[in-house]
């Protein structure tokens, strides 16, 4: 019979982990079965042994079957997500998603909150107003269905194990491990039920991995594990020496990103997530090739067909149309910020 | 202010820590202000990280402050103890204690139980008909001062932080660490209020550490900490290829101790005995060194002095002194055997 003891001892003494053994410690521990002191010395030994390939992406299933697996196969066509590791600035989701889906790829979005100095999405999509970021999964699908395209935040649903781990990490110092990274990252992810995945691996003096080396091992694990779970998966690595776009804030990023679907807005904002739209679709089979994506993608952005997909999608998840009808009419920032104040 | 989730992280990137950071982190556990995932974190980042001697000496009087530490002082005279890493038929405590009070020096002997294969002090003594080894401090106390020696079992009063980390330590596979080994033995034995403490470090098959080199390191260690709280403290490391005389088991043991307190029994139980009741006057400052202090415990073990030691703190502790009478009269094993099992 598998004890959690014995579990921690085998990756203490620099063992590789079973699938079993992992299963039995994620499963355990997310039923309360495993107690919080053994999940945080086996993430202290982690921390220190590391995982194999295959021990990652058993942890990542372990953590991702904690709980719901969405279910999309309903839905006709690919269906692609982004995940970025998070820096200054960094507001490509809310420009690439609307461009993706108004290609025809289903884009089931499960946003984080900020982590550290970074911003996340989640808080972005809060600053506009009445949007409404906790749908329940019924009701994802069904907005998903609409438009093609459903931004949430993380929902107590979807990989239960890694919120509850995650938590422990924080307040134990094991939060920088490669493999502990990659495998909660990945496993909220592939819950989304998707079939394509690009990842923004951010380097830099703004990034959570600054060194280069560091930003590749990364973003390979994290390829690895998406790969050996059957999806297509890329990674590109991207600049984050210096903020992305001009704005800092969540109210200011999000005018930012509705300038870029408007056909304004700071080029390497716009071209990044041009790009990472572009491997999404390549990703999700686009013909032609890396190319002819990234022309479909600047076509949906210079059409204004991006944009009404946002408007769209801000109608479904109960935001305010009139936020958008009215963005259409100003021309400077200083207005359009003056328009959100007034909403909130 | 100090957080415990630094002061892993600290060990964790292999620092030294602070006598304030293993205080206060020592203190908040024995409170319960810091919970056992965060302990069970730092154990296991000492696993891989080891400790200095000024932190491995700043966790032992940590440790033992988060109790009552005795003061023998109102006794005049030298106190000592011994301790042995454990073994398998090692009974020499029984032997070596009796001798080294009837030689005048004072020992408060505070006993474990046995731990994995090794058997322990506490449960020999409980062979014993009658008995009482969970005597009050102040009984035991009041016992050294009338007999110069006291046997009983630990106590929740001495270094409670010890006694939640070996439970947390336990199953969390974070046993194996020579720091904390170190300092879980030194916390108990220095709270006793003794002088002067030879260690025992057992080496070979029948041992915790099989290895002569892992004997060595922890003898050091012990030996180090032991002296950096400025007790006179030395170490022997002695073979457990093989049991320790001929008998194994509570009853059995004891009774080959009264053997050799008789004057028959084992050699080599009886010369390891006597050399570590001769360590043990030599260094509470036995006159013409360790040749003289070996001829004073023989001429006590000779004289029968010791057996009689033995029979005034089993009379004091509750024990029925017709065992020892009974056992006076016998001759042979066997019988010795049966009158054990009538008392029992």
């Amino acid at each position: 019979m598998l004890r959690a003891v014995d579990v921690i001892q085998h990756k203490r003494d620099g063992h590789e982990l079973s699938r079993e053994e992992i299963a039995f410690f994620i499963d355990g521990y997310t039923r309360g079965a495993i107690p919080d002191y053994q999940a945080s010395a086996l993430t202290m030994a982690t921390f220190f042994k590391g995982m194999t390939r295959a021990e990652t992406v058993a942890l990542t299933e372990a953590m991702m079957n904690s709980g719901q697996v969405l279910d999309l196969s309903e839905l006709a066509g690919p269906k692609a997500d982004k995940h970025s590791t998070g820096g200054v600035g960094d507001k490509t989701s809310l420009v690439l998603a609307p461009l993706v889906a108004a290609c025809g790829v289903y884009v089931p979005m499960i946003s984080g909150r900020g982590l550290g100095h970074t911003g996340g999405t989640l808080d972005k999509l809060e600053a506009i107003p009445g949007f409404r970021v906790g749908l329940s999964l019924p009701e994802f699908r069904d907005v998903l269905r609409r438009s093609h395209l459903g931004l949430i935040g993380q929902t107590p649903e979807i990989a239960p194990a890694d919120r509850k781990l995650y938590a422990l990490r924080d307040v134990t110092a094991s939060v920088e491990s490669l493999a502990l990274i990659s495998a909660s990252i990945m496993s909220k992810k592939m819950a989304e039920g998707i079939d394509a995945l690009i990842l923004d691996v951010k380097t830099g003096d703004g990034a959570f991995m600054q060194a280069y080396d560091d930003s590749l091992a990364l973003a390979e694990t994290m390829v690895a594990i998406g790969r050996g779970m059957g999806k297509k998966v890329s990674a590109l690595i991207t600049d984050m020496d210096q903020p992305l776009g001009r704005a800092c804030g969540n109210a200011l990023e999000t005018i930012e990103c509705i300038e870029i679907l408007r056909g304004a807005g700071p080029d390497d904002t716009r071209e990044l997530s041009i790009e990472l739209g572009a491997w999404m679709l390549h990703l999700s089979g686009s013909p032609h090739g890396l190319p002819a994506a990234r022309a479909r993608i600047r076509e949906a952005l210079a059409s204004g067909a991006g944009l009404e997909k946002f408007r769209e999608v801000i109608a479904l998840q109960g935001g305010d149309p009139l936020i958008l009808k009215l963005l259409q009419l100003l021309i400077g920032l200083g207005d359009a910020v003056e328009v959100f104040q007034n909403f909130r």
